[in-house]
């Protein structure tokens, strides 16, 4: 495995194969597995979930790790291209990441979305630069439309939850946050959610629609799995029979970049937090899932994120345990 | 072993195991004893000692660790229990806490008292708020008013210099620092002299009495292990024969949580400086013992500091060996 | 090996096996030499390429590391001697750094010159005040005028490269940066190349002649290994026939520790950034090597540093091989 980039670069096979690694490295542990294996760990966006995974992972597997991240007393890291260094920055991307993936046998980055232009967060254009500085296999660990780790993660805690993939239904809700958040979570989501063949509802306001292109990747990976894809803006109607709730917040897609047009918008949608009466038309076991951090009170009403409905925490965990598959596919000796 | 929060909580079988093992691992290393083993080391308050002998240790163990601590660039993290997050923090620990020992074996955790209320800091209300979060087993890394791995290296530390149990003499004296700090070492170390039998003196000016509950525990053990506890505010009674002077400020208990007024009785004090004088009619071979760090011509005089008497960095490095040896038990084959 | 400070204090022998284990530990891993083994790092001053380097040498040996570094959430560290500690600084190094050291097998120290007083910085007074604390085997992670990790790393890549020792023309070259900058990476190349038997030119403007002293450490070495050290600031000239050129920009000795004389030297020199025409009579196949970071297009030509003469990456690789050699040494079973 040379990238860990998308769900979409895998067969329904390979898939199966990271998940049951996943569930097995939890159950019998390969403490020598990546003895002596580094992996490196570039962080240009904030963490503590994906930072905390990883070094555990490498541990669990008995390699180990470093972590660069920005807010650390290194020189400041130039991106922009073709510039002349005569500011504070004292270090290019283009030295930085090449010689980061040369002390690791894989690399781990994080580079949140830009957010100025929807078409190049689309084409993954900042992150695509900051790969292909490298050939070290790479893994993407949140770019502005992918969070792989989190969502073979996600797909593990479903497959746990005994929830079906065909006939299972499962709704992507947008929640009001004060901020405009990326839309890297709620793109692979529905991703993933449609590629396990589950029957899956994009429940958002007007204005927050998700990208078209994203749309139609979810409904081509449905009809192949045999589940289905829609959207709407009817909460009842949305939840009806739902197995599980799926909240994230996300940036209005009509003001992509747009602070003040997208805060306008979102001023109106504080009551789109997710709460108990939310689920009264949907399966009385529907749960409620989160890639977290979560702000409680605001995205999701406390008691729901207390009670048994939440999912949020075992979540988290997988994300351990799926990276530590992805690991072992990556750098173990079979690989 | 679930938990290393109080040396109160262990027989004293239990704990001369815990030091003999600490003793055993210096000289005869395990580096394969904790192999995949992982140590999440969550910091609230500051550290540096903690910090590194943590990592250290799981490392000489065959493990590894990893931090999260609030300067990282996380998210911010909230702890006001039922509140609305539509402030800066992005996340609550109600769900950060539990998902980083997710991903331990163990968690370590430190958070200083908040020094608001006595009675709250007393009951340890915030430490024991936090742990009641998880179920993974857990080590005080310093809470309002314990700090276990400070106190199991200085019994050690004291066994190592050969002072006697019973019949040693152990002065805990207050020394004045330009700010009022915790209580949590010189509570825990009162306990600890006493616990270990040896007659314990407190050396405090007039409002720096340490509050009654701690003086009674300390008492209650002191009576069990043959020593004694008496406080007084006159060094030349205090030192006389003393085997050692354990320096440490703290702040006024008359003046908890008022800054103003612990200030104005701090500031006549400031020639509560640990100095040559005051080992007058000590025991020659007197030792001084601090947890660090230590203010230099402040809390203690150079002299002292840099001389024979001093013993701080082996004190420094034994909580490297008490906390091996707290892992070992927690997390090792035979835990 | 108790210390890797200089290459000056090893024979050729020791040098060369040193090199040549480098090389070994590239194809042939030795996940289990450092089992349990600890790394100390301090770092004093910013890092990247040191700090991710360590690290990872460390685990492919089977051992680990902490890093301890100023922006950490630590109490402030104080370095000056004698001093009442009543200021903002809880902690002094006298402590710190025993401390620090005490938790590893070895420790890898990193403080940049004060660049006060050349004598001074010439002595490494700072550093050896620093390493005068401890008995612990230490590693040079740079210093005043030293960095042998950098050092080794770069011969390893002029052996690498297929460059010659004897005969090899080395041209160290001042290059324009908007900063004054240490002396420490021109100093011990300068040493390097020399000791390496190569003929080295200085290529300097005006007022960044390097120290005499400095100067004449390098001609000694050259003179037993058969090179030769010569300066000038004649580009053309220095450049006839070069293996290789190294660039790396410098504070003005003559306005040493005087910002605003070095300044107004240095506004002068914009143009000497490396570029292709520096190249016109060297070898046709003459490199480009720097220690990193490296400002584009103040420092070198954008077309330099992305084409083929430039080997900075391979450079920076070849620090992490260069210190698992060293740490193989210093703390390896036969150590």
């Amino acid at each position: 495995m040379k990238a860990f980039n998308d769900l979409a670069d895998f067969t329904t096979e390979e898939l199966e194969a990271l998940l049951e690694l996943a569930g097995r490295l939890d159950t019998h542990p390969e403490p020598e597995a990546l003895k002596g294996k580094v992996l490196s760990l570039l962080f240009l966006s904030p963490s503590l979930r994906t930072l905390a995974s990883f070094q555990a992972a490498m541990t669990r597997l008995g390699g180990g790790s470093f972590v660069i991240s920005p807010d650390m007393s290194i020189h400041g890291l130039e991106t922009r291209p073709g510039i002349v260094m005569d500011g504070s920055a004292a270090e290019h991307i283009r030295e930085a990441v090449p010689v980061i993936a040369s002390y690791g046998d894989a690399i781990g980055i994080r580079a949140f979305a830009e957010r100025k232009n929807l078409e190049s967060d689309l084409a993954e254009t900042e992150f695509s630069a900051l790969t292909s500085l490298i050939d070290t296999p790479y893994i993407n660990m949140e770019s502005a439309m992918g969070h792989p780790c989190q969502n073979l993660a996600d797909w593990k805690t479903l497959d746990d939850l005994g929830i079906p993939a065909n006939g299972g239904k499962f709704v992507l809700s947008w929640a009001y946050h004060p901020k405009a958040l990326p839309l890297a979570v709620p793109a692979s989501t529905l991703y993933t959610a449609a590629r396990r063949g589950m029957d899956v509802t994009v429940l958002r306001p007007e204005g927050f629609e998700l990208p078209e292109p994203l749309m139609q990747k979810a409904r081509g990976a449905a009809e192949s799995a045999g589940g289905s894809v829609t959207e709407t803006n009817q909460r009842t109607k949305a939840m009806e029979g739902a197995h599980v709730i799926y909240a994230k917040s996300w940036s209005s897609t009509k003001h992509y970049g747009d602070r003040l047009g997208d805060q306008a918008l979102r001023n109106e949608l504080v009551d789109w937090c997710v709460d108990e009466p939310w689920f009264d038309n949907a399966r009385e076991d529907c749960r409620f899932m989160h890639c977290l951090p979560v702000r409680r009170g605001v995205v999701v009403a406390e008691r729901v994120l207390d009670g048994p409905r939440s999912v949020v925490i075992q979540e988290a965990r997988n994300r351990m345990l799926a990276q530590m598959a992805v690991l072992h596919q990556m750098l173990g000796s079979g690989s």
